[in-house]
Formats: C-alpha cells, sequence, structure tokens
C-alpha cells in the first residue's frame, strides 16, 4: 500500500495498515513529515519498487485530483481512494482528467483531532468510527472493495453513499459546525477578562473543534462551499430572527427600569418570546435525530408503576436499588404525587418487566395502579 | 437553610447541604417537585419554624425579584442568594423594591446538565466548579459570607464579581454559545438522511447543550438580552463574510467546471481564502485564551533536543520512553530531519531537564545540537 500524505489521517491510516502487517511506503512533499511518520512506524518512506495494490492519497480536497493524475500517469497503484472530506469536487477532476478513473474511489473517515502532523497520528483513530465510501459511475468493483478493505482493516465501519449526499450531510453534520464553533471562539480572543474564570465545559464543547489547522480547514470549506450554502442561509436566518428578538426584549427590560412586577405583555414582548422559545425547542427536536453513543437499537418498553412513601431518602433508595437492577436512572419520572406517596414510573424492557417487578416487590417496593392524573 | 424551587439547581444545592447536615426547608410551586426533592434526602418540604440562616432562590432570572421580595416580606431568612445564570435584572428588581436589599447577595454556580428538574440533581453537580457572587453596594459582609459558605458547603469555587461585569461574561461564555448550538441542532430537524450515520462527536460537541429546557433558557436568554446584543452582532457580521467569501468560491468552483488545472487566481478569489483563513485564524486564537481542564500554572520549559535515527519504529520508542517520564507526548516536535536522522525537541520543565535529559541519555538517546533551521 501506499499513502501519499503522511499527516494526521495519512499516518493514521499507514500506522492502522501496518499494524496488520501491510507493507506501506510513504511519501509527503514535506520529506521531514515522510521520515517522521516512518520513524513512527508507519511504514517505509520510499516508493514502491513495483505498483502497489492501493494508493491512499491523504491531501487537501483541492488537491486530490492533481496528484492521482500524477500517481496514475506513473502508475503508482492498481487502485486508488483518498480521505478527504469533500468528495463531489475531486470525483468532476478525476472523471474529467484522470488517465484510469475506473481505479479510483471516493473516501472519508470521519474520524479526527484538533492536533495535526504526522506526530498526532494513532493507529485506532478510526475504530468504530463510519468511513464514507462514494463509488462514481466509472469506479469498478475492485477499486470499492479496496476501499471496503481498507475501511475494514482501519477497523471503521463502511457507508457506501453517492459523493453529492455525502457532501450536502458533512456540511450539515462538519463543515457549518467547524464554521460556527470558529466563529463562537474568534468572540473569545478579545473578551472581558472574567472569560477565563467563568468558562465552563459548554463552551469548551461548543467550540472544541475550532483548534483545527485553518490552512487545512479553509480549504475543506471552500471545497464543500456550495453544499454549505443553504445550511448557512438558514442558520443565519433563523440567528437574524432571535437577535430581532432580543432587542426587543432588551429595549423592553430597559424601559421596565426599576418595576420588577412589570407585566410586559404588549405583542412585541410575547413575539419575541415565542421566537426565542421556537428556536430552543426546535433545537432540541433536532437533537433526537443523532444516535447516542453506545445507544444500542431501542426495545419494546413497559412502564414499571412503583409507589413511594415520601420520607425523606426512600425516592434515592429506589434510584439505588433501580440502578443495581441495571436500569437507567435517568429515565425515572414521578407521575404523581398522591396523598399515600409519589407514584413513580420506572421504564423497563417489557421482555424484563415481569422479573424487575417481582424484585422490587420482593425488595418492599408497593406496586402502584396506572391511573389518576400526572403531577403538574 | 430554605431552597425555593426544586429543580435540577436547587435540588442539587439542597442536596450538597443536607449531605453536609444542614437542615434544608424546600419549597416548590410543585408541590410534586417538593415533595421528589425531599424523598430524594434534600430536605423537609415544608416552610421552617423560624426565620433559618439562609434562603436560595432557585427560580428563573424574571422571577428572582418577586420571589425574594415575598419571601423578605414574611420573614423568611437573615440572609438571601440565588442561582440564576443572569444577575443585573434581578440586582435591580431587588435593589428597586426589596424590604431588606443589604441582605441580598446574587449568586451563580457555573454548571448544569442538559437534564431539569429534581429527578437529575445531583449532590456533586458543583464540585470544582466556579461559582459567582455579585454583592451590590448595599450587600452586607453577613450576606456575602453566607454567600461565600454555601458555595464552598457545595465544593464549588467562589469567584466574587460585579453583576454587570458577570453578565457579558456569561453571555459570551455561555448565552451566545447557546444559542449557536440551538441554531445548529435546530438545522439537524429536516436534515439529509445520512446525517445519522455520518454524525460525529465534533457534531455532538458543538449541540450537547442545546438540549437544555427551552422554557428556562428563553427566560435566560431575554434576561440578558442586553449584554448578549453585542457579541451577537459581531458574530452575526463574521458570519456575513464567510458565508459571502463562500458564495464566490462557490460559483468559481462551479464556473472552473472540470479544468482540475484551473489556477483560481483571480482577486475575488484570493480575498475569499484569505476571509475564511483569517477567520479560523482568529478561531485558534480565541481557544487560546480558556483554561485547559486540569491545567496547573504554566511553568517554565527548556527544550531537550534528541537525535532520532530514522529506523522504523525509533520514535515511536522514544514517544514511549518520554511517556514514560511522565512528559505530555502532544508537544514534542520534530524540528528538522537531518543526514544523521531527526532532530526532535522534547519541552520538559526546566527544573526537571537536567534529570530526564541524563535520563534520556542513560537509555542511549543521543542529545542534538540546538542549531540548524526547522524543517518545513
Amino acid at each position: 500500500m501506499a499513502v501519499i500524505g503522511t499527516g494526521l489521517i495519512g499516518t493514521s491510516v499507514a500506522l492502522a495498515a501496518a499494524g496488520q502487517g501491510v507493507s506501506v511506503y510513504l511519501s509527503d512533499r514535506s520529506r521531514a513529515a515522510a521520515r517522521t511518520a516512518a520513524a513512527l512506524g508507519a511504514g517505509r518512506a520510499e516508493d514502491p519498487p513495483e505498483p502497489v495494490d492501493l494508493a491512499v492519497l491523504a491531501v487537501p480536497p483541492s488537491r486530490i485530483a492533481e496528484v492521482l493524475i500524477a500517481a496514475q500517469e506513473r502508475g503508482l497503484a492498481r487502485a486508488y481512494t483518498d480521505v478527504a472530506s469533500v468528495k463531489t469536487g475531486p470525483e468532476r477532476g478525476v472523471l474529467a482528467r484522470a488517465p484510469e478513473p475506473s481505479r479510483y474511489v471516493g473516501g472519508h473517515p470521519l474520524a479526527g483531532r484538533e492536533r495535526s502532523g504526522p506526530l498526532a497520528a494513532r493507529a485506532e483513530l478510526f475504530r468504530g468510527r463510519p468511513w464514507a465510501l462514494t463509488p462514481h459511475r466509472l469506479t469498478s468493483r475492485a477499486a470499492l472493495d479496496r476501499g471496503l478493505e481498507l475501511a475494514e482493516l482501519c477497523g471503521a465501519a463502511p457507508v457506501v453513499i453517492r459523493s453529492r449526499e455525502h457532501d450536502e450531510v458533512v456540511a450539515l453534520t462538519s463543515h457549518v459546525p467547524h464554521l460556527l464553533a470558529s466563529v463562537m471562539a474568534a468572540r473569545l480572543r478579545d473578551g472581558p477578562a472574567g472569560v477565563p474564570l467563568l468558562a465552563g465545559q459548554g463552551l469548551r464543547d461548543v467550540t472544541r473543534i475550532a483548534a483545527g489547522d485553518p490552512r487545512l480547514w479553509s480549504d475543506i470549506l471552500r471545497s464543500n462551499a456550495a453544499a454549505m450554502a443553504g445550511v448557512m442561509k438558514e442558520l443565519r436566518d433563523d440567528l437574524a430572527r432571535v437577535a430581532a428578538a432580543l432587542d426587543v426584549l432588551a429595549e423592553e427590560d430597559a424601559s421596565a427600569g426599576e418595576d420588577v412586577f412589570a407585566e410586559h405583555h404588549d405583542a412585541g414582548h410575547d413575539q419575541g418570546v415565542r421566537t426565542l422559545e421556537d428556536l430552543l425547542a426546535r433545537g432540541v427536536a433536532g437533537l433526537a435525530g443523532l444516535p447516542r453513543p453506545g445507544a444500542g437499537p431501542p426495545v419494546a418498553e413497559a412502564g414499571l408503576r412503583i409507589l413511594v412513601p415520601d420520607r425523606p431518602g426512600e425516592l434515592a433508595r429506589l434510584l439505588g436499588a433501580v440502578a443495581a437492577l441495571g436500569i437507567a436512572v435517568d429515565d425515572i419520572a414521578v407521575e404523581a404525587a398522591e396523598e399515600s406517596g409519589l407514584r413513580v414510573r420506572v421504564p423497563v424492557p417489557t421482555a424484563d418487566a415481569e422479573r424487575i417487578g417481582a424484585k422490587l416487590g420482593a425488595d418492599g417496593w408497593d406496586r402502584a395502579p396506572a391511573e389518576s392524573a400526572p403531577a403538574g
């Protein structure tokens, strides 16, 4: 196998392959980078003596086509793939100008780090991550198979998808989020003195990916500019709406001055609050579509209802008993507060409902009937 | 101690205090919520028989002043604080209308969870987190001391700061980031089918805080609308600039069509790329100001230079040796690739440079001279 470009991703792919006993030939515009990757155990910093099975192009999106064409002209490999996070541009270039477009399948492992360069590489970087493969109309079966083998060699989960669809998805899941993180992080540069004192995990999470290499990311973003445009527009429209709503509410607040009991019930205020709540609610709804990491497929669920006497600590005792049975305490809800105590709903897999109910009963917990209205 | 409002934060404060042996009296507009907190062991869901030392108001920002006034009118406590994430509005209301403003000190623990309500509460929620206290011009020494005691009781680090400065800082570190996370998450609602397949950790981090309760967050955001306005404006200006740059680059890309070797060197293109790179670089710079979690104060540092023969795996062996000495491998850099091998810079605390250098030397690593130019 040959790897062209020994930055974070290229060197990580090479380390994963070399770790599986594949002999890897490394090259990079920076001789020092290639030698560094080799010294890390990623392979040999030399040209292969004969054509290899697969060449992996680990260069920025805007350079894929030219690098592939040069490699094919010197007959480097029998199949070619890349790891760039934009796929339509490179594909268009390959289809237009490459000597053997059928030998190329686009690829994109969805993994990375904020640090770049070969020293940041990790053989396990791709383990369990999605690895997009974007065969085009001329891609040969053999080339696609080499791409699938590479993804599996790196412990990733291959996802075969059209290049255009891929670019639309990553514009939404990766490129626009990166831009937002950068725009937010840029605000911190000249922030008030108290920022480091009052910065929490939320801010760190929102801005984390903004630490990526600006040169590489500007190449990625401009290579996917067309697909980003639609998302950017909707996003800016929403921001303009909430900014306008906040301006109305800020003015009101000022004019209300010291009258803390002011009812604030004019139309502008109500409209502003509705705009804010609507956006925040749409955000919550949007998150529902994201897979929770480590979450398995949904299972049929029944609700056990337990009556908890409201003596201090009784509910904590139930949570402990439930956790001990391996049930996620996060999903438990208090349905109603009745004379006799709190009616608590414990969601359990339908299959285990009987067993768990019996166990809790044996521990002295009373089952409650399901009727009567939920608590406010 | 009395806690008014037994949601996530109020119940967590009560659990922390009760855990330290403080007797806590709980109340909430929802009787079920107060009883739930009591059943969790957070205290008693009843009114205190006599005035308490401290009453903690854990209600949304827009309700602090009215709740405080009502509590002071019935003589609930000798001192009052709150946990709202906006401070100037409540303070203005208290100064204007409260019977005893001197007994109130504003408070804001910088901790939270995406889940809300008493069942999400944790006694250790505040451990190691900043807890802002915002005494106003009339706040008594005694009231401030109660606030400081509460923060320490919860294991938090008190930060005394003016309410106006607090609100400007959290607009930047918490409220605008929340809005951005929501705007981004809202885009996912109607995204293409491939989104769940290709969503990675980056997207999850950028959008995580958008899961917060929309009702509570709309109250928080509108209560700090004035302080958010400036940040929102700069942010929208940046977004408009990069969106315009992306539009230019997208058009170009389309017009370049299949000419993969097109040099794209007209002014619009270069300006667009510069705009992108500038924003991304400012983002990286902004992050430099954020404290790394768990990072101690900066220490004077020296660079050990090691000559690594570029045989496969030699550099990996050095990284292992360095890690074994407790040095962060992330900061190691390859300075130059010379005939004799790679010149690697290993940053170490000046105080330990001698010892570590000797240790590496004893393990057979050659020290390299510092001169000669860094690798490209």
